[in-house]
């Protein structure tokens, strides 16, 4: 964004600003919110802007102020924030209570905290003192929400977020009858499934997509090539545990980042190959995992939210269960012929519209010859 | 476009105005070509703009000139044209006379005509009357040969242009697997269905999708109201007999706007209900008409180009006959689950990734939640 400090700027493009500088924080702030924060002076002109960098770290309102030199000009200045400043003492001290001892007017916040144990009180704090809340311009609230979605999902329902990643054809094909698939999509579109392994922070797999491609499943770009994204692999038959440590899987990063999902059965495979911790041992009545299990295995280590990265086999069991928030489809301009095996969902059996699996908030990109999808499903965890 | 009389241009901008221009004949001028013209004064600055309007009517060049008013301002002026001016007489005297005849110091074209027997005539007779002939800029050059896609296939084929129109889910579904389809897109997509209908100027549908829908088929948008489509329909069962006259397809067409392909045994129940000229006759020895014929008969009755709007079991067979040169695929955000017989192709027995259907040309445009996507199909109808 060409915007420059004293440039001056309205209620909306001040947030699109923030917004911006938020996403600066995707994949290194999880599981906290990317949030950023935008200073303008009493005459509208752009002061100063923050962002949450690293998790543990400075929030971005403390960013934001903390650059303005001269404390004078904070005198009637307006501050935007996409999230509602913290109340709470966590790793750092409540923003709210920065805010409150300002000469600013005014705070303009994003979105409320999705925690119903906090949500209001950083505004309430901040409007005792005497400083005017405004919420965020309608325009802009789809954004400003989609900017917080995991943090939402982690926070009100307690759960893994889930996004399903899909590299498909127009005809929705993911892979040749013969199961070649390498590639469908060009290195545009690759590069940015390599950015979201990044922003989900965690991978979840199988062992046939993992001994097929010997994918790292790291995040080959920048800034993010540091960065250890931890993998959970499906592997109901213990076939990766022969060739686990000469997997590329293994080499880019250490064995507490690799977690393996087996049967009781095939768990003794992985002894002397993984420390116990990385083992879950579930059963399969049906011949298969329940993800829903899984996904709260996912949940209890950590991962705040995982991208599923498979064959279309366990794609379309996640559509099929509609048990996912977020579809990432990569289409490529090209016709493979509808094979149902290879196709990305199978038959739901409905018979009206109405029950077709809806999206909102999606959005289009072109990537070189291909197209990114983003849109949100709302999934049906709950049910 | 937001450009006036007197703007100074550059070369490729005068070209993306002389295409603009060009596109507002679509629909109008069939069999001709979209043509546009923008003539720019001595100093570059915007003086004219024409377009072909009308089949039978005055040429791009002829508007452009005929529109400025004081001759002396076509000293040293640049003429724009998106198509290579015509040296015969047609309907109407060559243009390349006309430009001879003018003070115009440089005749910039887009693309040579297309028909061997006239291609860089007209350029030869400008450029021997002392006027330099420039082609257009590279960036430029993808959007001019789309324009004349339609009239390219014409002249250098001579074949019908065929584009297929799908409507249909992210994973490739045009109907539920009861069938029912209406309305997977949105009504902006819709309307944009509308406009092609009348920018491909007849369709070609099935008995089954007519009885299904009751469709008009024709193009409910303006400035296309009044636009009589032809319809083309398959019909190897003679099921439309009985009921033709009360469908909305006749109501909104004259009879000779309407034809019928239907099997020799089957054809004497369209006797008194259609004149014998509305009706071919054709066998179906593998169970299906030969799609090539049936584009050979709607060329022979002036069909310069057609869009195929029917289920999924004629779209797929233009699929796997690879027999289509335009693919305008209506993309809507939600899911049914692959049943292979509503999807818009059938397997095609691939083994290699080389053997897939490949696009170029490749436009993507948002239409309210849905997306619309226009791909270009190198056909195979040489082979």
């Amino acid at each position: 964004m060409a915007i420059q400090i004293g440039q001056k700027l309205n209620s909306k493009e001040a947030f699109e600003l923030a917004i911006f500088e938020a996403r600066k924080g995707l994949g290194f702030v999880a599981p906290n919110p990317p949030v950023g924060c935008v200073i303008l002076d009493k005459e509208d002109r752009l002061l100063a802007v923050g962002h949450h960098q690293k998790f543990g770290g400075a929030h971005a309102e403390v960013n934001a102020v903390q650059s303005v030199k001269d404390p004078e000009k904070l005198k009637g200045a307006k501050v935007f924030v996409t999230l509602e400043p913290c109340s709470h003492f966590g790793k750092t001290p409540p923003c709210a209570d920065l805010l409150c001892g300002l000469p600013v007017s005014e705070v303009h916040f994003g979105v409320k905290d999705p925690n119903p144990k906090v949500s209001g009180r950083g505004l309430e704090k901040i409007q005792s003192a005497g400083i005017q809340i405004v919420s965020a311009p309608e325009s802009v609230q789809e954004e400003l929400q989609n900017l917080i979605r995991v943090f939402w999902v982690n926070q009100t329902e307690q759960r893994c977020f889930v996004a399903l990643k899909v590299a498909s054809t127009l005809d929705a094909q993911m892979a040749l009858p013969n199961g070649e698939s390498q590639w469908i999509t060009g290195t545009e579109a690759r590069t940015q499934g390599h950015i979201l392994r990044a922003h989900y922070g965690s991978i979840l797999t199988t062992a046939k997509s993992v001994l097929r491609d010997n994918s790292s499943l790291n995040a080959r770009v920048e800034p993010f090539n540091e960065k250890e994204i931890p993998v959970f692999v499906l592997d109901p038959e213990g076939s990766l545990a022969s060739t686990l440590k000469n997997l590329n899987l293994s080499k880019v990063r250490r064995p507490e980042s690799l977690f393996v999902i087996t049967t009781g059965a095939q768990a003794s495979r992985f002894e002397g190959v993984m420390a116990s911790e990385q083992i879950c041992k579930m059963e399969t009545p049906q011949g298969q995992f329940s993800l829903k299990e899984v996904l709260q295995w996912v949940w209890d280590r950590g991962g705040a939210s995982v991208m599923v990265e498979a064959g279309p086999n366990l794609i379309s069991q996640f559509v099929s269960a509609k048990t996912f928030d977020q579809l990432e489809l990569f289409l490529a301009p090209q016709i493979f012929g509808v094979a149902s095996e290879m196709s990305w969902s199978q038959s739901l059996g409905l018979t009206k519209m109405s029950q077709a699996l809806k999206f909102q908030k999606v959005s289009y990109q072109p990537l070189g010859q291909d197209l990114w999808i983003s849109a949100t499903h709302r999934s049906n965890f709950s049910q």
